[in-house]
């Protein structure tokens, strides 16, 4: 999983019905020094916390991300799965 | 997921049998500034939203991809999945 | 899906037995320009089309691609699923 | 698999049901000559051997990983999942 | 999946029991021209065809590797797969 913040919303009114209700959030994952960096790739991850704009999040990506959706055809393979509180990093 | 434009179209005739009647887009991603990017590697996705070149759109890769299509056999790792209205930034 | 270019074949007498009688081909996968390109890493593919060296394909990786294979245990992320005919990009 | 160091842990008390009780590194895979490296992106894992800060793991990443958890629906993409004793490069 | 070369072994002793046994590889992906390199990460790979320090072998990456493992719930995302014992490129 990643580190990311979150820093916007997409809206797409025609899409595969299985995202119909889903909330699309963009994210940024941070680098390695906790910092936002114009390098790294935004996402579009599906909203399972209710993530507000500019808050925290961990993100998983890839074919695992598709489990937190109840429908198990959802083509999804972003997602936001928790807000987080608190990171301590140390060496 | 990530967002992207649609800049072309790739025909292959001899191709998986499961590919057969999928219509196959290229697709760049955008950057962290949603900017077109020679950096960013083009994409061949399969359409399932009706995408028309030069709109943005949601794309997904990876395995999660592959659920779009009919055939659950099709070795297919990017699909474009929503057509985008709006994307809302800040910060 | 990625267009690639066949640049050659691999090899392997000893190997994992579910890759017993297929071709292994190198492909190069193109850049944005539609460019070789000596930062792309080559790959090693299945081939199910019959592409021959020097043609473009149609490149699937990831887990996705281990769907052509007929026994399902077989351990591959690389697979060469169609012979492009035409490439059209605007813009 | 990668050979990673443990330099941190994050806490996220608002998090996907399936994560409740696991313990959330931050790892830091090493470069190819074992050295950490800011280029590296850091990386959230769900740890299953008891590892401490500082010390060098393997950490598995991708849809593989979630087969650590116990609920087969947690939405995890990274995990460590040894704890290394030696290292040995020749060449 | 990739052309690497087999540069050193790993020892874990505390790691997930489906691991037991396992003979773990640090293989190094060859770039583009076939030659090492230091910006190619290294990767801790299954041994599954008894590869030797030196050898050049066929690693697979991603979910697909963990179909080398006896015990479906082995959370492996890297493979030697082959023995390489002739590469040939041509363009």
């Amino acid at each position: 999983m990643q580190i990311a913040r979150v820093i916007g919303t997409v809206v797409a009114t025609r899409k595969n019905d299985t995202l119909i209700g889903s909330k699309l959030l963009i994210v940024k994952p941070l680098n390695s020094n906790l910092q936002e960096d114009d390098a790294k790739d935004i996402v579009v991850a599906v909203d399972t916390v209710g993530a507000g704009k500019g808050e925290l999040v961990l993100l998983v990506t890839g074919s695992a991300a598709g489990k937190v959706m109840a429908d198990s055809n959802a083509p999804v393979n972003a997602a936001v799965i928790g807000i987080i509180d608190d990171i301590e990093i140390s060496g």
